[in-house]
């Protein structure tokens, strides 16, 4: 591959001098194998081409966002049709009332709903909003959860404070007696229970809902008068075409949303329910573009989309596909090759691979063969994907595993995740 | 004006069933004029229509947003070719690279960019960059200033905390003795100080930066070894085509930038010098769209338009027309009214006037001529606007001061604002 990714170098020995470390969050490559390009020309279905114009299948769909695929037509349209009649305006357009009746007409637990641009800001909103409601400070969450990058929440210490993080109690998830202790230690100031539809964390397998975890948070909820947050940022409308605790039975208070409720527009959302909803309207949250039409007008026609179309099932057909494949070439080539969460949302573990070299070497070999797959943090199916996709995927996973054969005896540590190992 | 606004009352009565409040944030009328519009169906140039067909000389600009026009031909087009090719992606464009170097090759005093969605995502990053960067934690503000609606920094308490808000002391805006006290108070954990380029508080008169309380700022900053960051997302690139605080000779370590920087495309940014890279670097902070081409595409088209155009003349000298035409017909009319902060971003107050029911009054017979001002908000000029829309402008102003005289003995008080009177 020496010299095919010369546009990336350049660009990343430019951004090294006018963005701090070259790049920050979740779209650095800074944890992932040193031959993952950095920069991207475009995307398009369920394919994006690097700056070098390399193609990939993506299997991280911007990390969740596109659901529809990449510059979806009929969705891009949309948006398109609206930016021309004015996008950010002095006040909101109908378009944000339409919206609010499609998401509540959608979401069985939801009455009402607040919109705005990143999952960060839908969380803190819950968060303020469930402490607005109960007069109460403490929240309980699982341990090691993603929800945001906000000082109360990021998951690096840098720039936050003990105080930003004060107020939290930590459980385990799908761990009942700890969800008890805790909230038995927040006592009579428990404003909020958060919880990820399945434990979705970095580094780690995933993890259904046991449904009587999530049944006894609504207990405790329900006796204690705080409130229950399911964060469904990531994991919306993958899962059920509602909240995706609907599906085990369980309904939350609030509800986050985002990533790709506009099929990768910037919009996010929070919803709730009655019980929510005077915290919700006493609270002050804003942002310059929240009452932007364009974006509502994207959302509206994916939400039109999920409705109308059978995108679910077929992507749960397709990635249970991927799966089964996947598991009968991992077993060929003699690998322990765990795949956890919903196939529309896998996650690919080696065994016996603790600072991650073997998916590395896997992952490189699927990349350099045209398939985008990440080593440790879930990935995401589209509906652009085809069967056709799936069978390459397949095919370059069949070479990989044999790749990773030949070189399992002899891999170098993986410097960068050592922290991993030594947990 | 009784029957007219029957889309807007019908839109008002579904978003009460399915927003919390009816309507949230800064858009939210809830303390305007009863008469002001909530909905509108959409923008072009300098002018904004209303669900129920009328149209208005828009002198919010969306709060910001707009600084070229609504919907403005160059700009969108730069947007919607990007989204062609992909906008929010597996990773980021070229076009990040090329948004950090323009903006660091306008800004004096930034060698490095971040870029994000909302003002508020700007100045927590600003925040956390700053701790960070220095290992402390105190920061210094100026009371009443705004700098987004992020626990730490909503000016509403609901849903807060006191830890929310440790760590932080306040200053008076332009007062060189209580920031000195400030910051004195800060002993050795002082990490940053924060300024807007101006004082442009919600409600009162705008004041003009002291260059000699900038200066100390600086002093004091490089004093303690603290950031000095300057919050330009409301007032950026309609003060100078730099850093506001440019103008008066003052560089800061970081500055905020957000609403107009992309003409109302969705994107926020942080700037801030070598002295504060290392902070920035070590932070975790990211958002599902912040890394999306099209913005960044809109950004530069703005920015090109910002460098190559004479928009800011421009609207200055709209701007000083506006001033002198008001104050010469509010002075025949008899009416003390007060012009303050930059041509280009004024807010109109009258004198005696505690809860505003002149200004209620004088707006809403504003707005009944197709002029939107707005009652307490600074508010915001385009370089859409033409000498024919000032002279629209000022006529309506001049009518508008007479139904005031008019009705100026008798006018209600205004209930919503009586929280002013009783300060």
């Amino acid at each position: 591959m020496t010299g095919s990714n010369s546009v990336d170098r350049d660009l990343r020995r430019r951004a090294e001098a006018v963005i701090p470390g070259g790049m920050y969050g979740h779209q650095s490559t800074a944890l992932l194998p040193d031959d993952y390009p950095q920069f991207f020309a475009g995307g398009d279905g369920a394919w994006i081409t690097d700056v070098d114009g390399r193609r990939y299948l993506d299997f991280m769909c911007a990390y969740g966002p596109s659901l529809f695929g990449y510059a979806h037509p009929q969705i891009d349209a949309a948006y398109v049709r609206r930016l021309g009649q004015g996008d950010a305006l002095t006040g909101p357009s109908a378009l944000m009332v339409e919206l609010a009746e499609a998401m509540v007409g959608m979401v069985s637990h939801a009455d009402w709903a607040m919109f705005c641009k990143n999952g960060t800001d839908a969380t803190t909103m819950a968060m303020m909003a469930a402490r607005a409601g109960t007069g109460r400070k403490t929240i309980v969450l699982a341990k090691g959860a993603y929800h945001g990058a906000a000082p109360w929440c990021t998951p690096r210490p840098a720039g936050t404070t003990s105080e930003d993080k004060a107020n939290q109690i930590f459980c385990v998830y799908n761990d009942i007696a700890s969800l008890e202790a805790a909230v038995a230690k927040a006592g009579d100031d428990l404003a909020a229970i958060f919880a990820a539809p399945f434990r979705h964390d970095a580094f780690v397998d995933q993890a259904a809902p046991d449904p009587a975890y999530a049944r006894r948070a609504r207990e405790l909820a329900d006796q204690t008068g705080a409130m229950l947050v399911v964060d469904d940022v990531r994991a919306g409308l993958r899962v059920v075409r509602d909240c995706s605790w609907e599906a085990i039975g369980v309904r939350p208070d609030l509800s986050t949303w985002g990533k790709c409720i506009a099929n990768g527009h910037p919009i996010s959302a929070l919803l709730g329910n009655d019980r929510a909803r005077a915290g919700a309207a006493s609270i002050y949250v804003t942002g310059s573009f929240w009452y932007a039409g364009a974006a509502m007008a994207a959302a509206l026609e994916t939400l039109r989309l999920v409705r109308e179309t059978d995108y679910l099932e077929r992507i749960q057909a397709l990635g249970q596909r991927l799966r089964a494949g996947l598991a009968e070439r991992a077993a060929a080539a003699g690998f322990g090759f765990r795949q956890t969460g919903p196939a529309t949302m896998p996650l690919f573990l080696f065994d016996d691979d603790p600072d991650l070299r073997k998916g590395f070497c896997w992952s490189s070999a699927m990349l350099e063969r045209g398939v985008y797959v990440h080593p440790w943090h879930n990935m995401f199916l589209c509906a652009a994907m085809t069967d056709a996709d799936i069978d390459f995927a397949l095919d370059a996973a069949e070479q990989s595993f044999q790749t990773l054969k030949t070189r399992a005896h002899d891999l170098p540590p993986v410097e960068k995740l050592a922290f991993l190992a030594a947990r």
